[in-house]
């Protein structure tokens, strides 16, 4: 039985066509969800009679958006990192606490030590209180574990996770986050291992669909990077990266080469890397709330959407650069540090996030036939919700049809 | 009948001693109190016979601390600016979109143009949502009337929300906000009606405790300043300045030679200000909201802490700069922006926030004979909750002893 939601101040639909600033909103609208697809949203002037009898819900001149995708998160990890955090502050460095045996090396430790189910179970009270914030869809990477056993408990705990949760739970392979300490003076080794352990067990199991690589001085380089993805992309897991963060490494031009779905990050993206992103399908995933809480330049997501490349939007949740899951706050910051506007961070964090995923075709647009994932928002329009921040303005999480939250 | 907090993970008691970094923390802490104020605080083994007979309620490990003071907000405006902040997003300055009448004149409007009734409720909504927060005082300034019967409306809607809500409001005549329209081609008349009016009838009904100015360039010179601040003075009316924020001009020093409160923003502070502001008892109010939005340079901390300045911690809400109540991130983008510790941060919220309102003998510190206002957070200590940065980690707010909102 269909279900109209009706008396929308604005639906933002999201849908693809035109540049990234186009939401294709609809003033006074309704939308109408059989199941767990869209059947029908446009304005509710035009509602067809048949669904004019259908059971309906009032939004209260609310505005209503595609549900949030986060396409980059590390969202299993043990411990926590507060103590670097106020290192930093008195001008520590990232990769100074790296080197002290901080950083990526400390969350290893701890998530080892940690259990399948004790990871669950935090993975799972960081995901509800993504929900009531609006989002629908989130990318889980492992890379705290570090060697074969241990990486893949990191993908069973998003399996596991998807199977318990509404939310879209797209799992990513990040064995190639650091190299472990136990492989620090054989790093080939370690390379061998993911290319000739970790990828196929992930793929042949199906527990991961992507597999990403953090090209960066202290981690791996361009040829190891290429080396990973290919193998990933030959097994069936698509590739992405973490390219120029923390200094330009050439990691755009080899997202574009090896046709990786995103390069992320890309503070520190080259001229030469822009134009070889926009001369590929690469999302550019912008991560602002890493750029803030490491000072670091923010990523030049104007000139990327000028140059014609799609920027998506994500948290990268994780212990040490990113603790936080708020993505309206990643958003709105989009806007502030990149020189995004609301509409193209909205579509950024929605319908481009979703291409980042390879969920173009049924997540992050209100259309019919799409999956009913969507946020209800106390605002009148998404310059105003973007620019009011507040702990949370999101009232109601409906995934798959289905109330996942109300405020 | 005093009531006891048991099982406190940590107790920050804030108290006045040592350098701001000294929260005075207690670990396995308990907390008396009886009616409105504070009967006892201290490690839990050491509390006295007589307050274990008491009813008492289980903390559960938490982290308890002050109330949050915020201590400069314009928390009654018509109007949103939303329009505006896309606009700066492309690029266009907060002094372009002033001078084509948008800026504090647009906000004016809209103010001028609301009744008391509709700014009260308005009000209301934004100190709700503040309590939530754990936000237990609040300052808040008028400055969007502009003349004498707009500014006194402003002092009206404080005066009532005081008069309704638990939170302690201390209101401030913010009548030399900037120069209105009206006057635009004689200011010295609005400075005149300033000081021989606005101030006078301010302060003869008791409407403000204290006046600010803003000392800018499209606001109100150094001697406009000085003027208008020793009238206030002359009549009981606490000195505040808004000082140094677009540029350095030399707010820091006039604070000092005032006598002021606080000097608040300080963005481009000289290094002759920090001198003159080391050497008085004026608070620094850092405001990292307004610097984040506006994309400014933040207030140097950091340099103020080592000088031996005392630094506040203030969200400078309003629909223009600073587009958002939420303190906590607030207390987060003064570590990350301006080199505060958490702890800083934290005293810098509520002891220090309330010596720049005056209240520090009963205010924003847990001893006691001082307030029962205090906000229970879920967070092993005070790093963890301001790196970990969440829609809102309070799970409850005590006012005056009394549960003004609890999760």
């Amino acid at each position: 039985m269909p279900v109209t939601l009706r008396n929308i101040g604005l639906l933002a639909t999201c849908r693809g066509e035109g540049p990234q600033a186009a939401l294709h909103a609809i003033p006074a609208a309704a939308l109408v969800w059989s199941g767990p697809l869209i059947a029908w949203a446009g304005a509710e002037r035009d509602l067809p009679d048949a669904y004019r009898a259908v059971p309906s819900e009032d939004a209260g001149g609310a505005l209503v958006v595609p549900g949030l995708v986060d396409c980059h998160t590390h969202l299993a990890f043990g411990g926590w990192r507060a103590g670097e955090f106020a290192e930093r502050v008195l001008g520590r460095t990232y990769a100074e606490i790296a080197q002290a045996g901080g950083g990526i090396a400390s969350t290893m430790r701890e998530t080892r030590a940690a259990s399948e189910d004790a990871l669950l179970e935090r993975a799972r009270g960081f995901l509800d209180a993504m929900v009531r914030l609006g989002v629908t869809t989130v990318e889980c990477k492992s890379g705290y574990g570090l060697n074969v056993e241990q990486e893949l408990k990191l993908l069973r705990v998003y399996r596991r996770l998807a199977g318990e949760s509404p939310v879209t739970i797209v799992p990513t392979l990040l064995g190639a986050h650091v190299v472990p300490p136990e492989y620090r003076d054989d790093r080939e080794r370690y390379v061998s291992l993911l290319i000739e352990e970790l990828i196929p067990a992930a793929a042949r199991d199906g527990l991961a669909q992507a597999c990403d690589v953090f090209v960066e001085g202290g981690a791996f380089t361009l040829d190891e990077a290429r080396r990973i993805l290919l193998a990933g992309k030959a097994a069936g897991l698509a590739p992405r990266l973490h390219a120029d963060q923390l200094s330009d490494g050439g990691g755009a031009a080899l997202a574009a080469e090896v046709g990786a779905r995103s390069a992320d990050h890309l503070e520190h993206v080259s001229a030469d890397g822009i134009v070889a992103l926009a001369e590929s399908d690469v999302v550019a995933v912008s991560l602002p709330l890493a750029s803030l809480y490491l000072r670091q330049a923010a990523m030049p997501a104007r000139r990327l959407l000028d140059a014609g490349v799609a920027v998506a939007v994500a948290t990268d949740f994780n212990p040490g650069s990113a603790p936080s899951y708020h993505l309206p706050l990643a958003m709105t910051l989009a806007c502030i540090l990149q020189g995004m506007t609301p509409a193209e961070s909205l579509k950024g964090a929605t319908l481009v996030a979703a291409r980042a995923l390879g969920l173009e075709a049924t997540h992050g647009s209100l259309e019919a036939g799409r999956r009913a994932d969507f946020a209800v928002i106390d605002a009148p329009d998404v310059e105003h919700w973007l620019y009011h921040f507040r702990p949370n303005a999101c009232v109601r999480t409906v995934i798959g049809g289905t109330t996942a939250w109300a405020a």
